[in-house]
């Protein structure tokens, strides 16, 4: 299964990934890879620097496309929580985000996430989970 | 202290702020409160609902105005985790989050926080733990 | 409905509490309070001061009952996970727990919790999810 | 350096891990490894499982022991704050902890953990930030 090519081409194309500048790489098994090149406008109170609400949309959206690489089609996901950890500064221009499926039931998936910055460093890690719902999220 | 009305119109012109639609209104004594009308753009997957990393936004921003309300000149705060809940789906044109300071050390500060909707409502409850920085956040 | 006085006895004399130091009090209405006056056994590294394990089975158990205070006869609850943060060292003999459920669904709920010594300072707060489970607990 | 065999031996005798059933294997570079095999007076409410705050037990000290393997004489470390997620119910006699720092800085440090069962599969995942303080732990 997995997310192919054709339908990543359009989930990059939403409204929220285009505001902040971010893109969805790959999905498949449980696993997701994004990459953030923040707009200049989400990059504050630091210049050159993404909020870390703009690191979190990307952790949290990469998350969800690893869990929805799994589901089957009408179904999909929305987050419970979500615990960030905030590790060293967001310094360079892309950022990337891999976030992995650790379990999952029917109607509950746990995951977790790290952001790494351009000399793959973790910046941030976070755990998370997920509640499975019947719906079309695309 | 807290932040004056002035101050506070100036924060609120910021370039991230103004992106998906965030208001501070108030803060001082260890609390604070913002104001979230969200930007078409930053709702997504769901039409009229702001994804729930610009609740995060809203929520970790707000946390740290109400930090910043208690601090003196030159001081600033940085996240360095949050754990954030959603309880209800985020429907409504407006959403308020109410933050407070729990304790505040030297150099930690632990911090909570809710959003409401239009009706009062929780639909995000949140934690956090803030390290307080030397250097001018603004 | 709550949790009976008869109940709350019977509850008491359960192992895991009898070994730690744990008395539920009271459990009503979506909310619980328990006493923890720590065995000396468990307070360790720091004599006299109960490890942050003990605060969080404090904190969990506590949790819980606020939850089934509200369930139906026949069903129970299940901690997802939970967010604890440690405000203040532990000092004192007793220490109060209290914790309200924030929202229910018919598979989860939202609690939040909050630890005070002697002198009313809070030490810990946490917030969790649960998972409510149709079986009997008790 | 790590904490070495003689050091760990005496470190086991602790009465909160005796009273409990933890065993710490092995600590060095920023890694720790632990055993519980549960009394069975902390084995509640359900008979043969721990309860979750043990497991939370057996995990923060892990955690504590990733974390002191690295640190200069004189300095210890305590938690700030913890995530724990409970993924599958904690069914066999021995349950394996393995933790590892992911960052330090001076004064704080974010560290990982997972809990396994008999076989292998993870029962329980947390991350915690604690704070580095200068005296002795032990």
């Amino acid at each position: 299964m997995g997310i192919g090519k054709h339908l990543i081409d359009r989930i990059n194309t939403n409204s929220l990934y285009q505001t902040i500048g971010i893109q969805l790489k790959s999905a498949g098994k449980g696993e997701a890879r994004s990459i953030l090149k923040p707009a200049a406008t989400v990059c504050w109170p630091f210049e050159n620097q993404p909020h870390g609400g703009i690191l979190f949309t990307l952790m949290d959206t990469t998350m969800a496309w690893a869990i929805q690489s799994e589901l089957a089609s009408g179904f999909s996901c929305t987050t419970i929580d979500l615990d960030i950890r905030y590790i060293l500064p967001a310094r360079g221009e892309a950022f990337t985000c891999r976030a992995r499926t650790i379990h999952r039931t029917n109607r509950l998936c746990f995951v977790s996430a790290a952001v790494t910055d351009p000399e793959e460093r973790t910046i941030a890690s976070g755990q998370a989970t997920f509640r499975i719902i019947k719906m079309d999220f695309i």
